[in-house]
């Protein structure tokens, strides 16, 4: 088997008997049952991700930026020019960067990888190169990545998951940057979950109407020439319509070949390599969120060990999450990517685990249980 | 001058000079501008509060728990009995609350301060005992508290803010406990926002249907016999009217002594106390929403110092938010109390204002910026 193949077979869905124990053990705590909200649904996922109750404290934490171009830069798609990439990574690499800021905030590790910039980086330390291309192809005019392409980024994102792990961390957190890659994340969403590019396409780091419009032809001709959407020729039916027409079963290396990124593959085999390892993986925003849209489609058991950092200014981004069946942590419209909304949520995961280990309950407290 | 009027004479609103400045600076990081959303907004208003730009870091950070019961509990609100209050101070003085282990997650100091539980509880470490009153009178027949009453319980929290900033803190989170001060805190919400009590009552830590008529029953009938609800006999007026008609002006000491809580009047008193010395505060969820209601009635340069941690699902709460102006961090449903969602609210806080101080500028990191 290859690495990519051992590591689908791998994953797991959660454990049923851990989530059980998990929310049997919330509901003993010395608080009203439920008053954690979100955060005990979160503690109990994790403990079936993890297949034990209390599930593993997340720590430390490893962020992976990946970083890549995109071909479909050329169609102006974004008002920053694509050197950016190579500017930010630098950023990155010298701690000046605002993943850097919140990375030091929360005590977790930085690491970079290049999976397809358009250039040529001096080694540094902290940046792992694993170029697989000089950026992607332009995907409005046909495939973005051969399929070779796409297997050596996933096996890319799983390698450094494996390794992060290896070397002790607990929780892993999506970043990435590459200059134009709102656009491919559009691509991958309209893909994957049937919808209109209208609805999912946004101004990523901050476009004008102008440049909008031109971004949403752009994807929409992107998934036109690629035969993703469903072969429709009229404007009346959408890609969701066609897609239930043909069962919707869209095959996940082909499309993330088409119309996504190489960062966007590394991420999805990101993703899967924690899952196989049973460390949750927390993610960032759109870029993740679309990435881990081609990792379920790959291995639907991969879901349960993720955790939605936050929902980005993004509309395409709530419209991943839903369909992974995600609820995001923190929603303060951010649009930034480099992980930083999933580092802002891992303060949030370590309380609601940590709960689970530190908190008295009824019993042992002497607390008079309203139900009891 | 009393130790009241000695704070609210030092309070101070924003300093619009450190405003622009913190904006600007804001503007000059490696980021798209307003990629950080709300988290830039956070950091500009502390640098506000603080006076200077970039703010200091809000670290650490000291939680106080102020414990109290109410006369109200005896209308059958809350389906726990009363002694729960005395049983949740000592699981706090132990360490196995939900606060405590979020408190240990952030790196906060815990304080608790009993400031009117209806039992005397043994001396602790970690435990201030202020006790103005063995728990209030009960707000549906009648003033909960007298004027002196209040102002002990508000300078009770002055003290307390004081003395954890002489301590070192420079930010500070309110946390509370008290059976039934829910009821309390819709109350207020009702008599300093005009709105009705169906709108703002809640289930609290989860009352039933049946419990939860009686409360809003509860919460009119303590406006009405106060003279809170603007004196309006008929149901087709509402209070909100009322208070339009006389020109919506509530007296804030009067009001806390009729339907507030002695918690309540301590919490005002230590969002006014960290005011006061610049020291941002961190507001949990709808008892301090309330409390953060009198607080801006006696200064309202006080908000500006404030930071909402996080919404409630306590209806009143969102409507105390939206009164002051204040948008909440975190918004998962938490339904607790005891600081939690204020202490949960804190690395994200932290993380807006690490930001400002460590993130490279375009020129510094040379970074092309689209707008240059």
């Amino acid at each position: 088997m290859t690495v990519l193949e051992q590591t689908v077979a791998a994953i797991r869905p959660a454990d049923p008997v851990a989530l059980a124990a998990a929310r049997a053990h919330q509901d003993s705590l010395t608080k009203p049952r439920g008053a954690l909200g979100v955060l005990e649904e979160v503690a109990v996922r994790l403990a079936g991700a993890a297949a034990v109750s209390p599930p593993p404290l997340p720590v430390p934490a490893a962020l992976a930026i990946f970083a890549a171009d995109h071909g479909v830069h050329a169609q102006g798609v974004s008002p920053w020019p694509q050197e950016v990439t190579v500017q930010m990574v630098a950023n990155f690499l010298a701690g000046g960067a605002v993943a850097n800021a919140i990375a030091a905030q929360i005590g977790a590790s930085v690491t970079v990888v290049d999976v397809g910039v358009a250039a040529d980086l001096p080694p540094a330390p902290g940046l792992t190169v694993s170029k697989v291309a000089y950026g992607t192809a332009d995907l409005s005019c046909g495939p973005a990545m051969t399929a070779r392409q796409v297997v050596a980024a996933l096996e890319t994102g799983i390698e450094v998951a494996r390794r992060l792990v290896d070397q002790g961390a607990r929780c892993l957190v999506t970043g990435d940057m590459g200059i134009a890659n709102t656009t491919a994340s559009a691509a991958l969403i309209c893909a994957f979950t049937g919808l209109d590019a209208a609805g999912v396409t946004g101004r990523g780091t901050g476009i004008d109407d102008e440049t909008l419009s031109r971004k949403i032809e752009v994807v929409r001709r992107a998934l036109r020439v690629n035969g993703l959407d469903g072969g429709v020729e009229n404007g009346s039916e959408t890609p969701e319509r066609a897609r239930a027409a043909t069962g919707g079963a869209v095959p996940a290396l082909e499309t993330l070949a088409a119309v996504g990124g190489l960062e966007h593959a590394a991420i999805a085999g990101f993703i899967l390599g924690g899952a196989a390892l049973r460390v949750p993986v927390i993610l960032d925003g759109v870029i993740a969120g679309s990435a881990a849209l081609a990792a379920a489609a790959l291995a639907p058991g991969v879901v349960d060990h993720c955790v939605a950092g936050h929902r980005s200014a993004e509309p395409g981004h709530g419209a991943a999450l839903d369909h992974l069946g995600l609820r995001p942590l923190v929603d303060l419209e951010l649009r930034l990517g480099e992980g930083s909304g999933g580092l802002l949520a891992h303060p949030l995961v370590c309380a609601a685990v940590r709960v689970m280990h530190e908190v008295a309950t009824f019993d042992s407290a002497g607390v008079t249980d309203k139900e009891a």
